[in-house]
């Protein structure tokens, strides 16, 4: 058959009926067989050797407050030196009540998750201190470029929570936090982040979270509603916030999770099995501290391990070090049984095909690892040091595709299709069968952005690069977004809130 | 410490001593789990499916002598209408003769491969009408693109077999078989391919290798050194040049490659399991015929089944169904146990996000279904008309990750390296750990095209994007190659012989 012929059909098929395909990328499970790098073996000797790191070595906690549940708890303290020695009964008993699943509650249930091993929970690039777009080029993170990625996180389904995006640079530190609670709130109804920033920041926004979900204190002590991330110091060190983040957020029943940053050759040793052990301990210890505070407290396993170019110490991610470190994290994950988070990332400076291969790479190595929340999986350029609008969309394509793969294939009589093989002779085509005219609608995923079309066409059309199509579709997606329904008493009422609190002078963050 | 500190550290030791780093690409097994997308009872039910359409459906076989044996071999043979129809015990005794694993003989021992179950072989992009590059843009393939594609084929020890880069339609189509040969023999010692275009291309490409690699006619039969690939024109035909192919190569015991092109929607059924079913049932019927023709003759599965736009008729290439389709294939290969060809590929019009997300998730959907040859891994843009210089080079980039993911890594003592942790005390760092003193020349890949130069001086070095650097690289390539060490006297004999087969009319091709 032509091509004309093939142009013809289809147009008539989609202006007869639109497309119906339905998917659900709300909830996934992860389909994909688990990789080891290192024997079950290494991996023992990997926990062993970091509680050995823990009992000999120490870790340096700087929060007095934290090195006296440390030793309530039985570890040895050395408080000229600021280091604690925790025994391996004591990250015993801590694995033995943290709780091996967490069902986190969003603004609506739908967007409720679970974490735990084997589910699937994708997030954008976080942490930012620039934005940048075709548009209006690389800029300092603003609180404009806060709320639109806030609506982006929002509106795809592959995106299960919100983390910190970008830093609102022109909201002031002592205000911050009400700038992004806000957003998350009112903009969203997935499972807001709370950074850990001191006490004072983290009360009030447990407190607008809560007044907001129209929760008792006893009914928001009872589940998680928002997570914060710590990172550890590496090596070897908790620093003041991180330490009151673990504390604040196990005694509220808040989700933390831990994730120790250690670049190999850098903050950590250069080997993977050797960075893995570090990570490993620090991990190992914050997540002790938690269960210290308050037994059961929701906290996830994590790490984000990659390694520094050697000549010249610049970091790089969705390299092979980097998926390696991933999967010895599962592994040890799975040895310790907690729901974990992993990272993908890219070093590249613009949205190019190494930018599209360093994400797409490390992502994989997060879904071989059985990563239960996969973050930077969109978005992120410059080793986390800019988050781009038309990455977010190219990079949400392979999310996309991944979700997919995490729905069930039919193998059944009809998909086999013995009739529509009988149906189509040799030199025939299978446009017009039966079978095909029951599914042309739904069967196959439907792109965002890629374009499938020939050169000819494409070229007709002005030679668009998946980056300008992308510029279309987030731009496309901010204008016509509607936030989800919400009590406007409520929304009132934070304004309120924020309004007073402000006035108040806000909450400075605490180092 | 400080970027300019690190920078500095990193400058000296480059100074000091050029890396060391050590990489094996040439023999590589697939360490990756073996990903299943449908039940084993389903999968043998597309099995047994696929041999009801060859028993009761049949294949129309367009050659008269194919028609003979596999008429000779117990086949229904209606003449009227060229079809065949097999029965299951044919196909099981094909399946009982054909080897589970083929050795073939390059020009160099160390190039010579094994096609089995578990090895992983990968092939650059192939059978492309156009070449293209940013320099001198899109155009139909030349024999200088011929030469220079063949020759950067040679030169990456992750690209393993040579194959029908470009047509290269400067060529007359009587003669394209000399430049070809030529251009594989004198430039490569990888293995080369034959394109199946009748008995006289074909009989004159195994003569020109035979001499060339200095053979009796009985030592090159006794060993494939050469291999073809066959396409089946779907659905459920067999071509004369295609099944001349089959026979000729059983005949000389070289190697056929069996590759079903199934787009699902078009020339397969709209669902994974009917394409599947029908790539099958042509693949087994390809199988079959070299199997009577010589049993033992080496002959691998292969499939490459994508799905089209519904809405244009356009193929699409590294989407959630072709992934789901090579898994099923790997399924498949696996119940018959025959190495195997998988593909990935992109429809995108240039190099850009959309083109490598594309070719890197079909390349890890051929990884999880073990696949033992990849074809279009590299280069390959709108889905098979061109294949791109830059491309091919931020390809290799995701090949030569894949192929470190290969290496064992290790997790002893040393490595573990509780000294190197003890030696870091917390807020220091490991650059200048005895540890990373050791390893950090050879302990990481070493990136072929990704830059990870931070912002300001990636900027302050002209912006250039992975496409531009690429072009840095494959015009250094070619300017620095030499050829593999070869014997001037068989050069020259194959050029006399090229010159005295051309003055005599060339051969050419049949269809």
């Amino acid at each position: 058959m032509t091509r004309g012929t093939r142009r013809r059909r289809g147009r008539e098929g989609a202006a007869a009926a639109p497309p119906k395909r339905k998917t659900d990328y709300r909830h996934l499970k992860n389909p994909f067989p688990q990789m080891a790098v290192f024997s079950e073996d290494r991996i023992y000797a990997i926990h062993e050797a970091a509680l050995d790191v823990l009992e000999r070595l120490g870790v340096k906690v700087l929060l007095p407050e934290a090195r006296a549940q440390f030793k309530a708890g039985g570890a040895t303290v050395d408080e000229t030196e600021e280091m604690v020695f925790l025994g391996r009964e004591m990250i015993e008993a801590a694995l033995a009540t943290a709780p091996k699943s967490i069902p986190v509650k969003a603004g609506h249930p739908d967007r409720d998750l679970t974490l735990e091993l084997g589910n699937l929970i994708f997030q954008p690039g976080a942490g930012a201190p620039h934005a940048t777009d075709l548009v209006r080029g690389r800029r300092p993170g603003t609180i404009q470029d806060y709320r639109e990625l806030t609506i982006l996180t929002q509106v795809f389904d592959v995106l299960h929570m919100v983390p910190p995006l970008i830093e609102p640079q022109d909201a002031p530190t002592h205000l911050r936090h009400y700038t992004t609670m806000e957003a998350q709130l009112t903009l969203t109804d997935k499972l807001p982040f709370v950074f850990s920033r001191g006490s004072p920041q983290v009360a009030q926004s447990f407190e607008m979270l809560r007044d907001f979900r129209g929760l008792s204190d006893a009914d928001f002590h009872a589940a998680p509603h928002c997570y914060t991330i710590i990172n550890t110091n590496s090596p070897r060190t908790l620093d003041i916030p991180m330490a009151q983040g673990l504390i604040d957020f196990a005694r509220a029943g808040q989700v933390s999770i831990v994730t120790p940053f250690t670049l190999m050759g850098a903050m950590a040793p250069i080997t993977v099995a050797g960075a893995m052990t570090l990570s490993h301990a620090e991990a190992l210890a914050a997540i002790t501290l938690t269960q210290l505070v308050k037994p059961g407290a929701p906290v996830c396993y994590g790490t984000f391990t990659s390694n520094v170019d050697m000549k010249s110490g610049a970091p790089a991610f969705g390299t092979p070090e980097h998926v390696k470190a991933s999967l010895a994290a599962g592994q040890l994950a799975r040895l310790v049984g907690l729901p974990w988070r992993c990272a993908s990332g890219s070093a590249a400076n613009i949205n190019d095909a190494q930018a599209a291969n360093e994400t797409q790479f490390g992502i994989w190595g997060c879904l071989l690892a059985g990563a239960t929340v996969v973050i930077h999986s969109a978005g992120w350029l410059e080793g986390g040091l800019t988050v781009s609008y038309e990455k977010l969309i190219t990079d949400l394509e392979v999310l996309q595709m991944v979700a997919e793969m995490c729905a069930e294939t039919q193998a059944g009589e009809a998909e086999i299709g013995l009739d529509a093989l009988a149906e189509v002779q040799p030199g025939g085509h299978f446009f017009a069968a039966g079978q095909t005219m029951e599914r042309y609608q739904t069967e196959f995923y439907e792109p965002l952005v890629a374009d499938w079309s020939n050169f000819g066409t494409w070229t007709e059309r002005g030679e668009i690069d998946a980056n300008h199509r992308a510029t279309g579709i987030w731009q496309e997606k901010l204008a016509r977004f509607t936030p989800p329904p919400m009590d406007p008493d409520r929304v009132a009422a934070l304004n309120e809130y924020i309004r007073i609190q402000s006035a108040a002078g806000g909450a400075p963050p605490e180092s």
